[in-house]
């Protein structure tokens, strides 16, 4: 049994991926700030290892393992940062990682999980050909499977940059993060439940990826089916940890439009000099958008990443 | 008099602009590291008001200006950075700004400048014009005018980058910076000679608009005639001040390619994940083009700024 995850798991995740992972700055923007009436404070998990805080996790996971389960391996199925994450936390411990990708996964991301020395498997780009190649995969090299979102070592990970920003910006009315398969909001809203309890936890989606906005409307896990949205990190799925964990602890789920996902990316890109994901944007999408008025209120945002396609920038598509 | 300015007047900008300006961060990159065998410390004034190190010399000298004098204004031309930095500098200090551009200047540099509420006075895009305009701007305003790189207060002002560089990281063996109209290099040398005379000072310059490099092989100002490079910071030529401190303080100028100025650009947005200019990516072209070797070395790089075209980056260029 894997108990569901809580303050003490991430605080031990945070011990243990302490020698590996970086702990990213918290960066305010002037201009921001008066444009809403709030205080916003970025954590900045851009400039985490393989440029997001996927690598959190993994790494927790990777690192939890007991030496004889490690030395099989891990695995797991994954186009995007948590198959770095695994690879890069993989090579750190010594052991091998399988990654099964569809053969349609863009070159630069098979690339970068090449270069941290994994394995790559091919599929289909198919849920059923993904889940036959990655059996296999697991029965004949005996690796452990990591889930990239619904397990409680990935949560606790992905939990430590919140448990950071509470550290370092004290009395945050509002943390927000956004929305894929739960991994990186259930991890937050555990710390902040743990941490600050009167801190509220709010989640940010693209509408075009609404599966935890509609699931908490439903009550029961409702999966996106085709999603579709420029967040490429957010097309998951909650999972049935995921699902529980944000049902207990996140006030509610925000959903915002492709159009101020662009708009906000390029605000952070052109006010804040940083380089960011899509799916980084999306909370700052839902203060553009009017989704939410947090005015008078200082607020955390977790931002996952940076691995945007410097070649296809959203606002330039035609 | 205006005398040459040190170490003095550095610290002294220092304290003047110390409210206005941010302390920015120095980050560093594990893979360049590793890829040259050195430590190299990014002093990122791409994170700096204005998005650029220009802040500090325009806010030094429009803050050093006696009471009375302030009250006239100050003028400059520019379509660049300096512009903004002195647009709002003048805001900050509550006096005017006149600004001369020429029609064909890009139309989010005018924005920027008319945003902080300059005057922004049209010339044609020619020397002659811009000189007879301002000189016109001058007259009819009683404005100062306070020139982008060959000024005392200026100068002194921009050493304060490097300051906080040496502060925040001791031990260097060298220093970089890339060189326009040298007023960054200058306040830099100045910072390092002063606080740590045993680092040595490197200036990089794009090859198509390498003046400061010639008129040190010849030991007088030979400006760039019609410039041409993607570093549009970095298109001005020395000034008598300027070459002056170079001559005196700098152990070299290196030359670099378009392609690698590109190159390490773009190394920079995908590696570090931060939004900086062609002009701050010539100091890292340099190591990338292997025209220096640093290996074994504590080196320090100043990085001018971050406002790129986000509409047309130089890699995209067909």
């Amino acid at each position: 049994m894997k108990p569901v995850p809580n303050l003490d798991s991430i605080r031990e995740a945070a011990r243990r991926i302490g020698p590996f992972a970086h702990r990213t700055p918290v960066l305010t923007s002037c201009t921001l700030d008066r444009m809403f009436n709030t205080e916003v404070f970025f954590k900045c998990e851009n400039f985490q290892k393989v440029g997001a805080f996927k690598f959190r996790g993994a790494c927790n996971a990777v690192f939890a393992m007991p030496s004889k389960e490690a030395t099989r391996g891990v695995g797991t199925h994954s186009s995007g940062n948590h198959a770095a994450a695994l690879a890069l936390s993989a090579r750190l411990r010594g052991t091998e990682a399988f990654i099964v990708m569809p053969r349609n996964a863009p070159r630069c991301k098979m690339h970068a999980v090449a270069g941290y020395g994994a394995s790559i498997v091919y599929c289909e780009p198919s849920e059923a050909s993904r889940r036959e190649i990655m059996d296999g995969v697991l029965k004949e090299t005996g690796a452990v499977f990591i889930h990239s979102c619904n397990d409680p070592f990935v949560i606790a990970g992905q939990g430590t940059a919140a448990l950071e920003l509470l550290d370092e910006v004290p009395s945050l009315d509002v943390v927000m993060a956004p929305v894929g398969g739960g991994g990186l909001l259930s991890g937050t809203a555990l710390a902040v439940a743990g941490v600050s309890p009167q801190t509220r936890v709010i989640g940010v989606e693209p509408q075009g990826a609404d599966d935890a906005y509609r699931s908490l409307q439903e009550g029961r896990i409702v999966p996106s089916i085709d999603p579709q949205t420029v967040a490429d990190g957010l097309l998951t799925s909650l999972g049935d940890l995921t699902f529980f964990i944000i049902s207990r602890h996140v006030e509610q789920i925000v959903t915002v439009s492709e159009e101020a996902i662009i708009a906000a990316m390029r605000h952070l890109w052109e006010r804040m000099k940083i380089v960011v994901e899509p799916s980084s944007a999306v909370p700052l999408a839902a203060l553009l958008e009017g989704k939410i008025d947090l005015s008078g209120l200082r607020v955390g945002v977790i931002m996952s990443g940076g691995n945007a396609d410097l070649d296809q920038l959203p606002w330039m598509r035609v």
